[in-house]
């Protein structure tokens, strides 16, 4: 018998039909023998409806009352939920965030959770209930309502599984589990049956969005073994662990991730100076961008090129405040390009063999594909290239690192 | 400066707009120096737009999961409303049941308030914030939550006055005030300045719906001042209070009420016996039919008739439960009639004017109106007349009773 957290996701509850299918779901498992502990999100499109009620009220709500609304998205279907397995004569009781009584700091709107009361829970398991939790929320010490922000549902399965120690988080979604890159952009790409946190990390920053990243990390730290699930089909889904040796036969590379919410800003002609970098990253910072890969090429002449991206939304931001950068610093020129893309490839099998950056370089290079700018780290090699070959560049890859399935008949 | 307790209902806050124009009335108060606790119900429509997803997963919901579920429809209006003070310059911050610490007991959907804990209101009243709080619900021992019944906002209203000794409980609706009766029925009809807490509970529970009678019965209890007011016109509304010396000048009747919400049922040929109104009754109540009205006659060659009304809703089972109670009291036979009416003259000052209830009947004699049914209580005479009557009853009786208003011009 199994404890196991189980989250559902905003089109997994998005109607009372599906409510429903989820109850068959859940009391399939329960009728298994497992202890259950259930993780919903507000029905889809609800939380969207409520931000919309505020913002008439006032384009920057206050964020404290903000969360006192957004929360009642989950706080309906978790009712919802508990209704449809008591209708099905299986016991089960509910809990907002408040109520099992998940801490929070007062951030309100990206709020953190601090730590789990899991003494209700346990209790309701030792009865035989299963526990419907309100994904997303909690409350900080002084009772105040509290929202963890975006896709926060999954950060509370996790942390409830740890709190609980639970045998497995189980995250049902839309995708039957996680595949080696898109399968819209390579038809041959195949469900991984297990990869480690930090390869989903990596898969999740480069922009494969089957996972938020706070919700692995979480797993991660506490270890808790986490499967990504479809949410109304059957199947194994992938199972996201740590790295034990019995993984060393796994191939090099896990997946390809990619994305093309990038944009690419370069100063030219810098004086080659100590603190240069800051000098240049500091205001953009201070403008509050993120910045993801940079460049600094060698000195020449005593000045240099820097290069770096943004997210695509913050590229006229970003121009502004580097072109008044390149007057102070008396750059020659600043250029930008938001037509790039950004391809990784992600696996801890990388760092028990060498050569892995130059075989892609070489899969890049077979078919004509510039790389613009690299960026390594421990289990992962990403490159910048030219919009336009995305598709191409990620089919190349899928293909040298053996990631493709098995044609049909083969 | 005062301190008021503000209840606004589902109409006053049923739009955005709406709940602007509120903000727009407690920031007048508020500038005018007084500390305020703001009530509030669900947008109007809300309440049931939510039974009728729970409804659909169960036509009879777990009453504990359903108060999960309509209780969002508060939290939704409060934050709201807390938003668009903010949005004025006025400090403000909103409460659930649960966060104020509403204690009521377990009785989901019909809970009763056991206790409040004023500490937080008390702590924001100083820091000058207005605080606003979710009418209708509260929260158990375990940390449930409740709700407390249709109308239980009034009632929320109330009990926070009381708790916090408010000058005041102002309840807003979508009338200005108490009338001596219907002016939909008697165009003469006028608004009191003020009422007594037993007058008003005579009037609620004799048919006119301007306030709960729980919230009525509570404010006379812990002898909280109660204003009705029009949500969004001007005006002095009326004041329920106690009975005070100063108010022995006031009419003989303050009101006349009427309903046409029950039925009459009569039991003939009886015999008179002790134990027979229980064995008559009982079965009655024990099909969960409430009787109002009770009339028993004479008897009259050792047999008796027996009338009630009931409910009109109720009136086909009465009808049913009191046939079988004839065969086995062997009466002579059961007679039924819906085409019945009540009308009630109510006035505290009939506690020390004789002959109010001969006035009364004479004034129904003169316009041939037969009288089918008469109860009497210390402030309150009620007769059931024939459902045609009952506008010739209600506006003869207006003007016996001296309460029409003036003409116009005279």
């Amino acid at each position: 018998m199994a404890l196991i957290v189980q989250k559902f996701g905003g089109t997994s509850v998005g109607s009372i039909e599906r409510i429903e299918q989820v109850a068959d779901k859940v009391k399939k498992f329960r009728d298994a023998g497992d202890d259950l502990v259930i993780v919903l999100s507000a029905m889809s499109g609800e939380t969207n409806r409520l931000i919309d009620l505020a913002k008439q009220i006032s384009d920057q709500p206050v964020t404290r009352e903000l969360d006192v609304i957004i929360s009642t998205g989950e706080q309906v279907t978790i009712a919802l939920l508990a209704m449809a397995l008591i209708k099905r004569g299986v016991p089960a009781v509910s809990y907002t965030g408040a109520q099992v009584r998940i801490l929070t700091d007062s951030a309100h709107s990206k709020a953190r959770i601090l730590q789990i009361d899991d003494q209700k829970i346990r209790n309701d398991l030792k009865e035989g209930r299963v526990v419907v939790v309100a994904g997303f929320q909690g409350v900080d010490e002084h009772g105040n309502i509290t929202t963890l922000g975006r896709g926060g549902s999954d950060t509370t399965g996790v942390a409830l599984a740890a709190a609980l120690k639970a045998d497995e988080c189980q995250i049902y979604t839309d995708v039957d589990g996680v595949y080696t890159t898109d399968p819209r952009v390579v038809s041959q790409a195949q469900r991984l049956d297990k990869i480690t946190f930090e390869e989903m990390l990596e898969m999740a920053s480069l922009g494969s969005k089957v996972l938020q990243i706070r919700a692995v990390e979480f797993a991660g730290k506490y270890n808790v073994p986490l499967r990504v699930l479809h949410s109304f089909k059957e199947g194994p889904g992938t199972l996201i662990t740590i790295d034990e040796e019995e993984t060393m036969e796994q191939p090099i590379i896990s997946g390809i991730a990619f994305n093309r919410d990038e944009a690419k800003l370069t100063i030219r002609g810098v004086p080659d100076t100590p603190g240069v970098a800051f000098k240049i990253l500091g205001p953009i910072s201070g403008a509050n961008i993120e910045v993801d890969m940079i460049v600094q090429n060698v000195a020449h002449d005593n000045t240099t090129d820097f290069t770096f991206t943004v997210h695509r939304n913050d590229y006229q931001a970003a121009l502004q405040v580097l072109e008044n950068t390149a007057v102070e610093l008396a750059a020659r020129k600043v250029v930008g390009d938001t037509k790039i893309a950004k391809v990784s490839i992600v696996g801890v099998g990388m760092r028990s063999h060498a050569g892995v950056a130059s075989r892609m370089f070489e899969a890049l290079a077979k078919d004509n594909i510039n790389i613009q700018m690299i960026s390594t780290s421990e289990i992962k090699v990403s490159v910048v290239i030219e919009e336009k070959y995305l598709e191409l560049a990620v089919r190349a890859l899928h293909t040298a690192f053996e990631l493709d399935a098995p044609r049909q008949g083969e």
